[in-house]
């Protein structure tokens, strides 16, 4: 596939040049941004000095012409432009933002607080999950890529909501993300010294990926509203939730544990951690895994699920990829088998 | 006061010194140590290479003699040992360690799988949490000065625990910390490349602490099972609960606030944040300030409390001292009003 | 002494507050700020929540009716303008910033890139590194503070260069520093993802220090050019220099070591290694010491000197305190005798 | 190729497993260690818990027979008895560890302090450096790969060296590295809480590495004692060297650049910085690349010279990798393209 990028001077889209440069199905790869068009990619990040690339300008036609698929690595608010556009020259899109993700614009309107894209197109933007929605991947034109912390979040609640297990109002999902979420742009709230050594949480309640969220697991079959709280944890890459529900019905541990080795049985980057074992946040660095891990505690009953990401692969690039090769019929793996980085 | 200190070669013991040594109400300062007796406090610790102290031998007796009171920082396990007879021989002890909070032995070797110290003392044991414990302090001989996540998480429930307002079983404590809590030993567990750039949860469901916070909730009207998970944060200080909780009655986020403002009006250490206003660790390092912020969710009604202090400070050290100054007499703020260090 | 504090909301005006609100000797405290006057300084940094501080406007005739001494932490560039009208208003000043401390306006010209302080005010400013100068500091209406990197190392090369012993073009400054250097200000070369694990070295052969070294080192006796490389570490606080120079005469390293006690025998805040042991950064964390080692290899004959501050505080707020006890007559420990923060 | 990896407990091995899993031209894969046979890899490294490696026996007959070639990644000190009963086995040998490098035993046992291999073994070893002695490579049975710090200062100085360029006794290289260079075993000196936010100098003029930077710039024509020191950094991977030298003859900065360009251009992991860049660690994290900048000060005449590795990769595993591609005959590249993680 001859794949675009727009956006690869930030994080998101380094790591889908990462990804895309080594994927053995890219026969040809383009770089575009609208800040820096005519620099060489390596000025912004000297990492990749070893290779060529030069930021193309971005001009829906050409790039429809010149790609089988562009990857929207911009902004929130800059792709609900400029996926349309794309998509009406023809071009098949991944958007990595935020722009598609909610069906109902009033919600984007409200948590958000951005003018929200066409409608008409964040109808046929598909949720880009592909644990829980791969047949509408395979033949989508437009898919919104979900939230990093939606990825860590769904994909640990999936297999109880869709089971119909949850009991109403009792989730809570307490997250902590590394600082790399927030993106490649100078802000007073990222300086190195604010926040090393340093333990916050921000967006109290009001983070947009609730509605987010709560709009998937209701598609699964839990329509009741969450508590999600959001922390940023001095360290750059990873993702953990730890998620506190209570079932609708008694259960063993070890019940929750096989519901979900069969719901992911075909699923290539979801690792089950066993009894007594839970996943840290390095265990996935660099890599497309999602690693998730349990405790059903006796003296309350209450469960306890912790998933782990990095946010910059399966909570955006490698996730993107994923889609991708969904989309054009290679196996979902391709190019994705990268093991973690570790130590 | 003269001070004596056992353990001042672990972090809570240097911490310690540091307090102590500027405290201007201490005339003497001694410190002891079982493994090191004979050096000096600098070939351990560089940083109080200007300071001259030696570490003497463990003995009761003589202890007794030189010291008013004496600070146990040796290890969980130790203290059981060490306390009684220091005690015996007539000395006033405040002891940093686990093994006298929890008042059932059965708990304690639940718990903590250790043998139990004699329940003789555990019974004279008063629970050094000033800010609700204030009275029982001033007389005692004896405290046992709270775990590092009890102080912060019940200093965050404390006011709603006493007013009867919190839903049986409905907490939910996700605490987090530095990495100085595991102490200054090595295991391959806390070593540097495993916990930077790393997020782990840790003793899920069975960390020590959980009796002692529900036995201390219950003394203050909350006797319901928590839910209480803990995760290492890659940071040296600090302690971080986002705490969960359900009120039993419809109330808005300020009558929330205004309460907490009332029930700590003479509290020196906790420092309530406006609405909007949540606290960072970094805040307090430092220092033996409980920094505390408070969000009702509207859309659930469910209230999120965040509260941070300094694990070595207000949750360790620094409350020692602020049990000792009550103790002696002396306002509860006497050496310890040092501004957190920041950035 | 009634005490001004310009800049108040920069890192160097925070630890300033820190240190003056805390000095038995302050009477009175003012914050001052151009930019956000009028506001409290806890909307700046919540760490000081507890305190009433206000943010002022600067108006220099009532700074100086309002202070005895008004401590300048504006950035480089502020200051050559605010200083010279706090000066002719009678007013004491001790200048953070770097504009007062090149006596020849061209090396600030072509260093700092920026228009020169007023020459008569240059003229009259006292270099405040009281170690190596405290006379003329007694004195003093008008102190220039020295920088962070040159008072590591100056205080580590001072008693060779007057003693003459420094080979000429030998000396090698390599420099290490913590992040808070580069203070309270949004760029993305400061962010947390571009520096996190992460070392970087910058301002090659071209750091406005090098002269400001070089002009003090001559004073002392070594009127020759340096070498000097600074570089960025993963860490808030904290510089070490590490400093390569050949002897011009053989010595054994012990010799050098009591070269160095004898001439900082009255020194309180440089604290000298034994034999094979050497300052890590932590240990003068939070603290106005500067730690010093010596290595002479002798294999090559080469002498290595690892020196070691804080860059807040001896490199900044620290010495600026140390030079106001000076300039009053108190102790020159006076407020400053903390210990280090460890871990 | 089949490949035996013994010591996949340790970093350098587990990234051994990392890079040869996934190399195209690697058949068949067996991990081997001496303390945890008989376990799953994934018990010790979660990270690969999706693979399927159980951890063999040590048998040398057997490992020969199993396997082309055999990397050993244990502990400097286990090697000297392991590899000579590969090796006489009949087996192809590749060593991480330091115990064959040194081709004088007085050197390894003044520096090392202990028993050294066999010395008809250590006659045979091959310096695995593969951009200085490829054609040695090609033909070797029995490699001693390089330490991570000579890989980075060597690779800096190899073009001036071996042009005569470099001014006697003039080489100072300041090193600094990540902690992973200490490895994956628990001691108090690497703790977290003892390296972060710390900064330390540590076996100051008496590190091992020494006399293998010397060894090898010798036999390049730089026959002069190095000083040499190295810095512990609170960051997980990455190795600067900061190197000063002064040359023979005056030359511009543009004519050094030249002479590497020269020296490197088939180097297929040298990168070289244009003038005004220099490179960071975090720029080659997780690849085999080397990336080095120069600074000629022309104030001083002295030359500067910045190089960066990631020490678990061209500084171990990686290179130990490039190595074998060229002792099979495979593209020096294959298998080590990977992109550096960024950030």
């Amino acid at each position: 596939m001859k794949v675009g990028i727009v956006g690869a001077t930030g994080y998101g889209g380094a790591e889908l040049v990462r990804v895309l440069h080594a994927h053995p199905e890219v026969s040809n790869l383009i770089v575009y941004s609208s800040s820096k068009q005519g620099s060489s990619l390596s000025e912004t990040y000297p990492h990749v000095s070893h290779l060529p690339y030069r930021l193309e300008e971005i001009d829906p036609v050409a790039m429809n012409e010149a790609n089988d698929i562009v990857f929207l690595a911009a902004p929130t608010g800059v792709s609900s432009q400029l996926a349309p556009a794309l998509l009406a020259a023809g071009c098949t899109v991944i958007d990595l933002a935020g722009d598609f993700r909610l069906q109902d614009v009033e919600d984007y309107e409200k948590w958000y607080r951005k003018t929200p894209a066409p409608e008409e197109w964040i109808m046929r933007a598909v949720y880009g999950l592909p644990e829980t929605n791969k047949e509408q991947i395979k033949t989508a034109q437009f898919i919104a890529n979900p939230g990093c912390y939606p990825t860590a979040s769904i994909l640990a609640l999936a297999p109880l909501a869709k089971a119909g297990l949850i009991q109403a109002e009792s989730v809570i999902i307490d997250a902590k993300s590394g600082v790399s979420g927030a993106g490649r742009s100078a802000s007073l709230g990222t300086i190195y010294s604010e926040l090393n050594e340093n333990l916050k949480i921000y967006k109290v309640n009001e983070h947009q990926h609730i509605p987010e969220i709560e709009q998937h697991l209701s598609l699964l079959g839990y329509a009741s509203p969450i508590t999600f709280q959001t922390h940023l944890v001095p360290m750059t890459r990873g993702i953990m939730a730890t998620i506190y529900v209570n079932l609708k019905q008694e259960m063993t541990e070890q019940q929750v544990r096989d519901l979900y080795h069969t719901f992911y049985a075909d699923a290539a980057f979801v690792r089950l951690r066993e009894k007594g074992q839970y996943p840290a946040t390095k265990e996935v660095l660099g890599s497309n895994y999602c690693d998730i891990g349990f405790s059903l505690d006796e003296r309350t009953g209450r469960l306890t699920i912790i998933s782990v990401i990095d946010n910059v692969m399966k909570g955006a690039a490698g996730q993107a990829v994923q889609n991708a090769n969904i989309l054009f019929g290679y196996a979902e793996q391709t190019g994705l088998q990268m093991i973690p980085v570790y130590p």
